[in-house]
Order: structure tokens, then sequence, then C-alpha cells
């Protein structure tokens, strides 16, 4: 840690300063310039409350040397995470395709798609029972209902299925049937429900905020891994900004940065990032060159009648010819899709 | 609602789409434009999932005439809304100075910061026992304990108490304590708990997430009031911008759009939005100025040794000058700050 | 046009606004909702300054139908426009590359450069002689010896150059020597110098604003068209957003947005987004996934050395390897790079 | 500056950045930390191009210590700048109102706004006779004509006059009419603009670019005074964030942080942030109560038919009633407004 002292910084403001950090267990190392003073203190405080030192006489800043995250990120542990779920691999060569309608409607189209997505070629199967809404009087899920009809799916197609949990009284039972627990990115900084799913077995999709920033994102996963659970795939889909012809901006960027910050997975979900089905391929195929280890995609049978997220949500055909289309992306970059 | 065709849209797609809107229940107004057409749809039918329209061939994009939300907006209820806080009212003539720490850290010093800011003409106290901390390796609060040392200051200053909850399960616990439950930025979306604190009587302190459009934020309230409890006070705190020399982007502006749009009142946090106690003073006055009905301050009585949040505390006696500052300020605009 | 009239508009206030819209030229079809009233205007009037109508009592808002875009849209030109530049095309199957120093700083070293840059396949040459820096003790460009050393490289090489512009006064100078002039993210909004170099024959490059929405960017075009000059290749280089991990966040999604909305090309600039060489690669490939006509890439012998922006330049060594990754990913989209 | 190497770097490549910066002539201070080094730089050489130590093998980071700005900060210059505009001072204990319409139209109405906004008090008279618009089939001004009309109005009223500049071709011409040389958002970053007015003697308001950082505008300010002009008078008008509400995003936090940076006046344009008349005086209270010095108010005789910027434009009457209600909130933070 380096603390910037200010211009008009007196001695003994320095002096205290230095004593403070020393009280805290931080050896110090005033460095004297012509107009300020810093002062380098060593020592890896993570937990200490150092941020209080901004409120010093004569502190100007404070600038941090070590990254907040431990767990999560490369400095720790090097090699890339690969995470097993039952047998599919997140991180492998080989990229994961998990794809289905936003929201459960009912058990028939939902079989239905899940035949659909997994003749196309993915692997993972997702679907909504719990759903976040912005607005009261939308559909909210089928709830309970819901998670029983993936598990059915499960049954007959032989697919993984993932599922968002939204509330930590219902993290039991989330976890009870699906095989990989998503947060969603309302969730991201809902730091009792991270630890919550930390608690279980089952490996997280931790979804990036709307507006977090990619430190924040780590940190949201350190809360889970810090609970006990190792088994993240973080999910970039999308972030808010002043653009308005795309629902949101897809940070394609977080790929490599993440791949040097972080030792765990990545995968894109262009749907919500994009908002619009038209711009699925297009989005999918870049985050497949850019180095994402897998792809979220929303697909329905019957777009103009779902019940939540119609207008970002793929046909089965679609989905089925950009399956095709993506294995050409991926054997390009030394990936394949399946 | 208004649908826009494209300019290619046939006869037959403009066919589907009018009678898609009759079957759910609009009476349909197309307008053959030299261009392109559109077609006017009445009918209040917000709970319909018209957003699937855009998905019919054809269709441009989809303009709502009417608001998402009913009961928070002006449209309903005309008359602006006052929040009783056991005879301390938020959005009358007088405004509502909530002060106090981030976080209770112990009996003595919290009870020693309610008797100095009640002092300087506080109503309402705040202290946070569940903290939403950005790491895990931060202090998490003192959780119940915190809630019995709140009481007990509420008891010795006759002071109102208002605390964040941020987990369903502890809804019924924060609502035996506080007089005003608070839901922080972060949990803005999280409509399972906004759904319970609903199901209270208490007073809600809704913060605007951090990345939160206002409609978004009248969409949380409406949650809370479709559960039942119509007794809301929003809170602006920053927005997150591409500015750092701020930890947030206070959005002034805030106040008289939501006075435009919505009856309920709304305070500002410049603490939050400053992240330095520096510019609290200046950005309190401005919300008063710009017609706040309250303001949310952290006062700690020795900020270099916060557990949280020291950088943006002010030491009681600067708040006590302060108020003074912010009493002329409210004079001047037709309201009083004790 | 519509307008929306508020729920409480007289219907003298709705009469007023149907007089004055017919008064403008425009037919107008009121349609009498439940609740608010809408007028539909129709006839295109772009010129006319109509946004005034939302200051007439009883007006809540004005939602356009067309475009503000006529030229650079695709509503008027339904093909994708390919830009000629001597020979070489952008908007064609064949991908473009443009690569060099960010600036000139001397011969021996420019030529150098350029040598390096074709040979990996590189078929336009970039050089910046006028640069606009953030600080005025910046390296602020060698001016017209910077464009005789690019003239000079052209004759040696054989390359096309493209290089910037930022005053009206050098237009004339700057397309004396250029094949393509440049308009930087700064100057996209600098109308004079838009309509300025709209005066030339020479094909433009348009770097998107900063913090320029895909349409505002259009209406820069826009600019430059109606002034006469057709040839625009536009080039998405990152936005500002509250991420500070990479120096912009670089909008992939602008490229199918783009090509859906306008009939001009579209090249990224994945050096200036990133503001790291280190990240170069990974959005090249994900900007040639996802369908643009070509790249803009920093290449400097000698980054530590260099005047400007040598953080974000790759060695010509690591840009000859990029090449044939992108090589390969181009071909997956049935795209070459040369 | 303090550079720091990653937690890989080798004894050499400590060794190699040292060697760098003593060469650039700085002296060294290394500090050994348990997982990291870092190496403290001293000396300021702001000119020289530091940035590329980053692209050294092991470097992970720079760390400035020193703010980018000289001349335009508060290091080298700790008391307020007070500019004198012929008798009439901003950044005094009075503050300057500047009023007018956004375009000047004709010389009646013009000069009819002018007596108008002289009699509420305004005390310099804003128009724009080159008009920068976003749309090149918008009104651009009537451009020479309108200086014209400026300085009769001037004649007539005894009023100052402010208008803008958009092309350096025209610097002399403007200033040889007007008393302040507006640079408008979208050109902040024109530095040659910028470098020309700097050579004028003209006081130089200059307004935040829509999506500038606060040291970024500085740095702006640093270009007019590196050429020779000190007299400048900053201008906060809103930035660009995702919320819609508002056209722009006023920034009341800039006032108090820029006072703390610099040593120049601010004032505000609240017209231009909001978008919409009917919050300019909520963001003028707001920006009086927090410290700014003066506030550029648009004001048309009639709004429904301005060429430009209409909705966002005061009539005389409704600006005469809030300059009484500025007044109140002058008094109160210890101003006056007239």
């Amino acid at each position: 840690m380096i603390v910037v002292m200010s211009r008009n910084a007196t001695k003994q403001e320095i002096d205290n300063v230095e004593n403070k950090l020393q009280e805290l267990g931080f050896k110090t190392h005033p460095i004297f310039g012509e107009v300020k003073t810093v002062i380098g203190a060593i020592g890896d405080k993570r937990i200490l409350n150092t941020v209080n030192i901004t409120t010093m006489p004569g502190v100007e800043s404070l600038v941090p040397i070590m990254k907040p995250y431990k767990l999560s990120g490369r400095e720790l542990k090097q090699t890339p995470s690969v995470i097993d779920i039952g047998g599919i691999t997140v991180g492998s060569r080989e990229l994961a395709v998990i794809a289905g309608p936003c929201a459960i409607e009912s058990e028939e189209s939902f079989i239905e798609t899940a035949l659909k997505v997994k003749e196309a070629g993915a692997s993972i199967l997702r679907g909504g029972a719990f759903k976040p809404r912005s607005s009261p009087y939308s559909f909210q899920g089928l709830q309970e209902d819901g998670l029983k009809i993936m598990a059915k799916a499960r049954e007959i197609t032989g697919m993984k299925i993932v599922t968002e949990v939204v509330d930590t009284r219902d993290v039991e039972l989330v976890a009870s049937y699906a095989d990989v627990i998503q947060i969603g990115a309302r969730n991201m900084q809902n730091f009792r429900l991270l630890h919550e799913v930390g608690l279980t077995s089952k490996p997280i999709l931790l979804k990036r905020g709307l507006a977090a920033t990619i430190e924040e994102w780590l940190m949201a996963a350190e809360y889970i891994m810090d609970a006990g659970n190792e088994n993240i795939i973080l999910c970039e889909r999308g972030i808010r900004t002043y653009e308005t012809s795309t629902r949101n901006t897809i940070d394609i960027s977080a790929i490599p940065v993440v791949k040097e910050l972080s030792h765990l997975p990545i995968i894109v979900d262009p749907s919500h990032a994009a908002g619009n089905w038209k711009y699925v391929g297009a989005l999918s195929k870049a985050a497949i060159a850019a180095g994402a280890d897998g792809l979220i995609i929303e697909v329905h049978i019957d777009p103009p009648n779902a019940l939540s997220d119609g207008p970002q949500s793929l046909r089965p055909s679609k989905f089925k010819q950009l399956m095709e289309e993506f294995q050409l992306v991926a054997s390009a970059v030394g990936r394949s899709v399946r």
C-alpha cells in the first residue's frame, strides 16, 4: 500500500501516519519527494480497515498494491480452473453451450425445447423457475413446479440443468434439483445469497452485475469461495452504458481481462446483453473468438408467445444453424463447441 | 401503446399485428404514413406481456404510452405522500435529517454518537447491524446485537431508528426493532426482499440502485406497494458513472424528476454519493435547495477508527455546524431542518 | 411522429397541438385512449424544428418514427457500400487491415514499421502527423514533416496511407497527402471539420466519439455526406463506461447494429479501445467474428520508447503472428484478411 | 511516480526499470514487499512520456503522484481566481448570471430578450451565432450577422456578451465582437481551438465535455493557459450517463471537487443539463447552494417557436420569478445574485 501525503502535509502529520501504519502491523518506507511525500507500507493486510487512513490529516490518497481478492485471483492459483458438471467441463478446450428458455412455462414446451437444443448440440439446459422481474405484474416463474419440470427434462434428455436462485430461503431447494446454481446479475452483490450458495457443493454460475466492475465481480466470487465452494463459472452478460441500441453493452474485453486476473472460467450470455435475437449470432461468435469458455443462450419454441424475454430468444432452428457457425469460429481459435 | 412497423412491412404483417393486438384486448388504430405504418393500441394492459410483439415479422419497435408503475406514480395519486414515523414526518415542510454511523460498533460509541447527532438536530438515528460489504474480509456488522444497541439508543434518546435488512430471513427480526427498514442500493432489485418488507407495516427507506434508472426505482417501490405497504421513502445516493473523483455521482436532477413522476417523498444520502466527508456539506445544501425532503448523513465520533466508511463520515462537531448552515438553505426554499 | 398528450391535457390543448402540426405540414391522426390521447403526425419533416412541440401545454412527450439520418441510413440505400481506396476495398469480402504507429516520430522508424506491417499483411498504413493529446506538454506530432514522411513510405512500400486531420485549416494540406482522412473520436462532433472533409473527395475514416451514441455517429456521417462525400468508413474504438480495467469498453454490438441501420462499412480499433497491447489479439478476433470489415491496429518497433500510446502498441513480430490467427477467424466467417 | 512491479518480476526486470527511470532523470527508491516490489521515482517529469514504462517486462502498473495539470491546479496557485469581464466578476461573492436564447434568431427578438433578462437581473447576455447542431438539417446559426446583432444588443443594454466559437478560422472574428468566448462541450478536446482562443486576451467560458472527467477538463484549461490566456471560467453542463429522464446528468459534485483541485471559478448550465425548462429552477438552486460562482440559463421569448433548444428555454417571466428565488438561496450561502 502506498499513502500519498498532500503537498502541505506537516512533518507531524507524516509521522502520525507512519505511526498509525506501524501500529496496524505495516513496515513503513517514506519517500520524500520534491513536492510530496509518499509512504510505502509493506504487509498484506487485506482484512484491516486501512481505508480510514485517508481520513488522517495531511493524507491525500491511498494506493493499494495488492488485489483485494485472493482465492479468485491468479496470484495464489496460476493454472486455470476447470469446472466439472457431472462430466461436462467448463474451462477446457471444449466450449460449454447452455441453452433453453428464459422461464419454464409448461412441461410440454420445456421438454420440447430441451430436445431441440440438445439435438443442436447444447450440453446444458437453462430455464428459470424463480424469475426476478422488474415489474411485480410480470410472470414470476413456476417456482418448485418449474424445478420439477427441469428435473424431468434432465431425466428425458440426459442434459445437465442450470437454474437461478433469488432467495436465501430457496437455496437448499434449488440445490436439490439443479446441477448448476445461477446467481443472476441483480444478485451479484446479494452477499448473504453468495455465502449461502457457497455452502453448497454445486457449481455456481455467477453473472456479472449490471454495473459491476470486474474487481467487484471477482470479490463476489471471493464471497462464494470464502464460504467453501470453489466451483465458480463467471458469466459476462452486458453492462449498463449510455448506449440504448442494445439492452446492455456486452463487455467483450472482460474475457481477456478476467483470463489475466483470475483462474476461473468465463462464459458469455449474448441474449441478455443484446436484448435482441438478431444480434445473438454476432455476439456469440465474438465471445468465442475472444476466448470465452462457453455461451448461455435463450432459445424458445415460440418467441412471440414467450412469458419472458421473447424478443431476445432464438427459435430452435436458428439456434441449430448458429451452432454450426459457432463450430467454425471455435475451430479457428483451437476450441470446439462440443 | 404504439407499434411502429418497419418500412418494408407487408400488408399481411400489418394485419397480423393488428389481429394479435385485438386478441390481447386492445382497440387498434393503424396510421398509414408515407414510409411507415404505425398502429395505436388502446388499453392499459400493463400485465400483458406485450413486449413480445416486437418479435413479430415486420415490427420495428414498440412505444409504451402509459408508465409501467401505477401505485407509486402520480397518475393515480396526485397529492404528495407524507410518511409518518411515530410523529416525525417525511414529505412535509420540515425536512427529516437522519444521522449516525455506517455500522454499529459498540454500545458506548453508538449511544455517544446518538446523543451528539440529536443535540445537533437530527431526528432519526441510522446505524448498520447487517452490513453488505464488497469484501468478505471486511466487518459484516454486529447483527442482532447491533439491533439491541439501537433499541437502547432509542430508549435513551427518544430518537426513531432506521437500519438495513439484507436477507428475507431477517425481515421479521429487523422489523421488530426498527422504526424504518432500509433497503440498500445493492438490494433495490432483490424482489423477494422487496416483497417481504412490503408485508410489514414499517416505513421503508428505499435506496436507489447504483445503476438503476428512475423508472426501475419506482418499479421497486411498486413491488413493496403491491405487497401492501405504501409507506415508502425514496433515497437518492449517487449513481455509477465514468467520473472517479467522487465515489458515485449524485443525481440531483432525480429530485425534481421524482417529484414530477411520483407522489412519494425523496431524501438524499450525500455521504455515500461523495465517498468523502469534505463534499457532504455542499451536496447536502444542493439537495435541500433542489427540493429534497430530507437527508441521511454518516456521522462517526472517530472516523479514522471507524470499521466502515470512515472517509465519508463527519465528526459530530462538523455535523452540528453544517446543520446550522442547512437551516439557512432550508429557509431559503420555504422549508425547515427541525 | 407521435405526440403523446398528458393525462390531464384539455380538449383545447389537444386541438392546439393538432393545429400546430397541420400548420407545419403534417396530416394528423388523433387516437383517444382511455387515459391519454396520442396524435399521429404523418410527414417526413426532418428539417422542421418539431422538438418544440414538447413545450406546448398538455404535451407529455414526442416520439419520432423516422430515423434522423437519411444518407447514411439503410432506408434510402439498402445495399452495403464498398469504399474503394485506390484498389483496396473496405466493405468487401476481404478485410482491410490498417497498421502503423500512433505518431510518426522519424522517417527511419516509420519506414521500418511500414515495411514490417506490409510484410505481415497490412494493406494500409496509419500514422499521426497532427496528434490530439490530452496534455499540452505531450508530443503534438511532426505536422507537415510527418505527412512528407508518410508520402515517402507510400512511395517505398506501395501502401495506402491514412492520417488524422484536427483543424479545418489543415484539411486541404492533409488531403493533398493522405489516401484516407481520419476524423478522430474527439472530433466526431466537430461539425465544421466534418463539413470541410465532406468537401474533399477522399475516403473518410470516421471514428466514433468517446461517448457518442450510434445515432449521433450516423448523424456525423450524415454531415460529411450532406457536404458531398459519400466515401465513409465508420470506426468503433471503444466507448467510455465506468469500467476501468481497459482504457475504454469496446462496443462489439455496434458492429451488427451499424450493419442493420446503415449501409456504410465499419472497422474496429482494438488498440485504443483496450489501451493495452495484451488485449489487442482477443478484441481483434472478436471484431472479425462479429462481422467487422477491417481493423486499425497500432504497431511500433520499440513500444517502450514510443512518443505516444506505447502501452497499446504491438511489436511487428507479435502483429505478424496475430495476422495469421486473424486469417483463421476471418475464414471461419467467410472472409479473408488479405 | 510509483511503479508497481508484478508478483513474478525478476531481479533483472526490476533493475531495468530502475535504470530506465534514472536515465529519465528520476531518483529511485525501491521498496521490496513480501509479494511485490514497488519503485518510488522522485521528480516532477510531467513532460516525459513515462507512460511507456508500463510496457517494460515485469511492470504491472504505474501510479502518478503529481497531478498532470499545473497552471489550472491549486498546487501552484492557492488563492481562487476572479475573472473580470469589464467590471463584472466571476468568482467573487456576487454570482454571475448569464442569460439569453440558445441561438440568435433575429435582431428584434434578441434585443427584446436582452432587455427582459437584464430587467430580471442577468448581467451577461448569451446567444449563439455559430451553432454546433447534431443534425446537418437543423438551423446552424446566423454567423457574423448574429455577432452584429449581439453587439447591437450590448450597445442598447450595456450588458456584456458571451458567444461560442466552433472553428479556429473564426476565433479572430468572434474575439472582435464577444466579451467572453465560449468553448462548447463538443469542442472541449478540440485542442487546436483551445490553443487558438488561448492566444486571445478574452475570458474563456470552457464547458465540460459530455463525457469528460474533471481531470480532462482541467487539462483542457491547461491548454488555454499554456497558450497564454489565464482568464478561464469553467462551466459544468451535465455529463452523459445511462439515465434518460434528463438530457444529461448534472454533476453537482463537480463544484466542490473543482474548488478543491483548481483555483478557477466554476459556473453551471442547468438548461443543457436538464434539457427541460421545468427542472431549471431546482438545478440552479442546487448549483448555488453547492457553491457555484454563477449560472448560464437559456431564456427565450417564445419557446414553442425557438429555432434551437426550445424545450429547455425559460420564458422571461419565469426567469424573473426564479431570479428572486435564487437570491434567497444565494443569501443563505453568503453570496448574492446581483
